[in-house]
């Protein structure tokens, strides 16, 4: 089964960017994180970056198909990306929203996110590790008989 | 190490409150869950549900001192208990918010919560699940050697 | 078949609290002809008042199980009580929710009711009339053959 | 005693328009109800209905001196008829306000009641037991020594 | 030249209604203070109420071609009537709009006035009088020989 | 089939009123240009003015039973009119809203319809082009045989 | 008696100062105007103009004492002049707000009074005419043997 | 003449996306249709679909100035997407504004449009039907010898 | 007389609780000032802390009937408890709202004071003096001969 | 160490206004209260009224760098005195903000004070001993050998 | 030519005040500067400081004839001095609006300038360049012969 | 060193689009400008325009860390961009925000920007000339020896 790991705009600068909110690793070593540990829960990581959101529903429209979950962090986009949220609502996967920082604990405009009443749930706040966590939880998801909601 | 689990109002009714939102696993099933996991990643876990705001407070006075961190589902509290939300504040811990539902789903109100500015991070959709991955989360960074918010 | 009667805080003060927006009665005056009525009608009615609202939500752990409706006065807890909704929502009776006073004459702040979404039905203005005619309708909501909505 | 019992706009309907809302008994079946209750109760019940707020006032100014008290479903002019509201505040009657349907747990406009506030008190979500209830309290009210506000 | 002076909903009431705000005299005793002073100044004055914005819309409809002025004291209608507020906007006379009590000085809801924007002016506070003192200056309107607003 | 097209209050003064948004054709023009095309599609067309929101609901509940769909242009009703709305919504008939203006294009009271939540769909900025595309988009939801939406 | 004019900040520049919304007159015709009409009515006018708020107070402060009723037009203090509000609050006298625009028909910022609700009444739109139409109502009032409001 | 038919974001995957929203038909179909449509109409259509604002955007830098009419379907970025809007104000020819669904009486954010202040109308809720409307209205605008607004 | 001084929640930490806030000193210790100071002023203090909003109002109930007035900081409570306002409303004695730190110079939720309105007055910032500053208008309140407000 | 103790706009009249919001004590009776009092705290109390902001901001310009607090009651320029804010922003020495009435229990403008942001604490609604309360803690500020915000 | 420069409230105290947000020269160093500045540029410059509203307005009545432009700081009125914008407002000049500190990146309050919707241009957050940027500016603006705005 | 010029949607088409508000001149003709004076100040200036939001933040990923200051004119991207505001807030380098146009004296959607809380400082509504002056202050940012705030 393949997953969808989906970096939104700026994220290519991780670790130059602001360490405080978001840690000193690079996306390049996030991504071999991502992907050794999908190994080992079975699953292939396919790891995608870009600052555009039509670049990103481009993504989706070609590779949600193939695909059995979506992990996504939309960096910015989480506050206003409405085509983002269209593109992923139509998509009958499980999704997961996760951001590096606590977004609740920074500006106001950063509280709400636009995407998360269309994912199935969201982390923030734990660095690289909210990727980590979002692929374990997605294997869960995936490996349930019955993924109905009711039995998450 | 000990890593206090709370669950806030109405929580103890798990399994048989609208399991659509909340799935059917009862309280003390998932209390079970988290022990076993506890012990196997090392950790003492002590679960505590109360219906009270005000008892959660005294929950917290009496025990945060040897705790090393703190995951708590706050149920409606999340919207409004800033009497909850000063008594995380003045802790000196990790403090993760879970969330059975994906409260960004639902209705208008329980969009925001009080307690997430306060927390290190927040889990919110994934059902019983949402703890299991607090606690992996809360082991981590328990065992960095430099938990410092850049590290994460 | 048994009615749960619950009064909110502040209600123990009944007659001695402003009576200009509560009426002189007391609440074991009202509590008394609420449990005569109730007996005309064929209703057990048991009746409960705590300032808090955890212990509230407690009484109808314990209780709403054995009964077949529940009129309950929120007092304030009305207007954010939101733990209180959640427990009432999650309890598939017929709820009625009563005022003493006409809240939508009174402060902005006591026109919103975040219980009455997730009531049957809502009774304010009446005095402890208010509480009589909760019970009445009450027992008709439940001597219907098919209580459904449509019927009502 | 005279009651006037006025129906505002589209309730002419009922019976017809949306049951899961309204209920399948039709105006006249009502008005029949109300009628009968009236007369067990030694009141003097008078309907009217109108789709036009204009029609309900004309009808205020000319019968309103001769009555002893009003009941009103003033439909959706609940939410937006300040010129009928003004009518009902000059009027120096006990005015009970009724909803067929719980007006608070559908869409967001239709929780703000202008009408309310001039009210002597409200009742929502029973149904056309609304009405009989409400003309029970009006029996009640009209039959107090004192009808002042603090024996209500 | 003639001017039209129109009354909106509830005015017919007034010496009745609410004499705290509204004064004590009586439609028929303004109507007859505002045609004799439309005499001195030389006025035809054609007084009109009615509780139904449609019938102001209507009345508007027919006697507004054959009208030099327009007076009008639109009652509740001030604040939501949109459907008004289009008909004066499309009569190219000027429009004094006039109100009994200070509309500023009550309720919230009453301190927008949807009509004031598309009138001449505004005359609120002054009871019976306000209505003489709009149709002096509407005779000092109409008199101008260069009624442009940088001469008013 | 019948197709009811209604206009809202002021629409009689087309032509005369504010040309600037309106156009400079008269109502009864209107009404012709509709019926012919009417005749065209096969539809016999009934067209109804009124100036009063009571008028057009009663308009609607003798003559919405034998009709087969409704083009309403509610004038400023189409911002407030909530009574003609909950008439609309009881109404099982493909409704079209439809606007001589661009009403995005003007104040901003005029951006919010309270109409086109119980519409099929809206049409608007065309002048009376605006009724005669709803003619011909209802002509095609009337003809189709499988009207749901998903095959619009 | 002795009435007090007051003209707030920029009026000094009337006639120089945007024509299209002030008029051409300039302040010192406008005070002879004032001054001449008071005469007539057995009224004694001191005018004064000042571009401070402070020195508005200050004025009232040495003036109010020996005067009979107080025309002011605040200029933009109108807005958020809480001050001088409260200086004209603390004075029993009637109080007349006039302005030279229809303020309701410009900016929005330009629709709230803070004046307004400690005034006895307000004239606004009338150009220099709505000085002299503030002092006769003024005359009025003060020439009233029951100055009432209820006799207004 | 040439009419450019532009499609926003996730339009490419029309059929496939959530049909009870948006129809069963492809876009290719719709494109097919519509350029049919146009034929008959003597218009030559080019129809154009991105996910990206920004593409969006050189389209309309690279085409506009040999078109005559734009018809535009924004998706989501109806709601947020100013530039777009800037581009489109920019560009001096009529400009119609489809959606397939009836974006008013879908999520609140749906509700408010940034692009139909720019354009000369708008048409919603007819599915594939909004386009071909949308096409015949172009057509007659392109077709008047006086295209102003007041013959509309 | 006998002043109650009550405490709400988290206070109890006082000392170890981000003494940035609110200062370094144990509430045991500020009880002993406060008590100190009380014996020097001829009161009789009684100190009662609760992190129940529901104690609150249980303490309330019994304790109010004989007390002569009631100091208060309300923790968290202050913005949202809106039982114990009503509690508090309902005491018929001096209440004095103090707070340690300025709630006025922290987040915008603690500038809003639910208990505000029905208190005397209000004491912030100045920390544990915030507590004897209170106490001693207090006794001021209580040893006057005329304690009306207007001599104050 | 001199204090100075600011008065804003109206107070000068204090007495004469409003005597139920402001109490019966003239200005200079407050003035003379507060200089004995300080005489026996060991301050030189410096009084000083001013109706404009701009004439407070220049007493502060000339004395606040001689003076070591200031006790300032803004009168209604708490509400919209943002340039007084300034002026006292940029002063650091202690501030107390003091209010004869109860800003909080009055109109909804009064609840938001722009000067207590930057204030030390502010003491409301004891009438003119809220000066002497804010004077006495001064002492007890200005007396602290480590006058830092963690030991006040 | 002569050009205007004005300081608000608290300017006179820079240097002394917040070097943080406002740099360490004083105001008296800006002026020579800004008056060299405009020697070089062949621009008498003269340059006012006031701390009250009422003064500025003062100033510019006397002064704005006389000049050809205006740079103007005007400190906190930025944000609520409507009497200034109207004075400036009045003024047919070329107007720019300076501030010391970027005031979007400062609290909320500070993000709204009254004044820049009168102003040609604004200049934030240079420190004292903001001035010598501004003036010139003004130079070239007063050097253009057609100083229309599509030439700017 | 060298500074980047970012113009960002629609700035390609400057000259065609709207002159009233952005000007005659091409973006050609204001590139050369720019660059000319930048050699003047012994800067090399790279100018770039991109209508996608996406692309600006790629360029900038590219570009920044070769560059000494930002010159950036966000078009609409203003007002919604919080991509490119991420983008630029984590370059620590001196950032001018452009605008052609007076934002403030726009639409009320222009009145907020999202980048300038993230610039050094902000220049609008100079045309083409804003440019020129950001670069001379960027000349004299980047020259200071002591490039901190408090010397701007």
């Amino acid at each position: 089964m393949k997953v969808l790991v989906l970096h939104g705009p700026n994220l290519a600068r991780l670790g130059a960017r602001d360490p405080a909110h978001y840690g000193r690793r690079t996306l390049a070593e996030i991504d071999n994180l991502v992907q050794s540990r999908g190994a080992e829960l079975g699953l292939q990581v396919e790891c995608f970056q870009c600052n555009s959101e039509g670049g990103l529903i481009d993504y989706l429209e070609l590779e949600a198909q193939s695909a059995s979950g979506i992990v996504i962090n939309p960096g910015a986009l989480t506050h206003y990306g409405l085509s983002l949220r269209d593109a992923l609502e139509s998509i009958d996967l499980p999704i997961i929203e996760v951001h590096l920082s606590n977004i609740y604990a920074r500006e106001t405009f950063r509280h709400r996110s636009v995407i998360a009443p269309v994912a199935t749930g969201q982390i923030s706040g734990f660095g690289w590790r909210s990727y980590l966590a979002a692929l374990e939880l997605m294997a869960q998801l995936l490996g349930d008989e019955q993924p109905s909601v009711t039995e998450r």
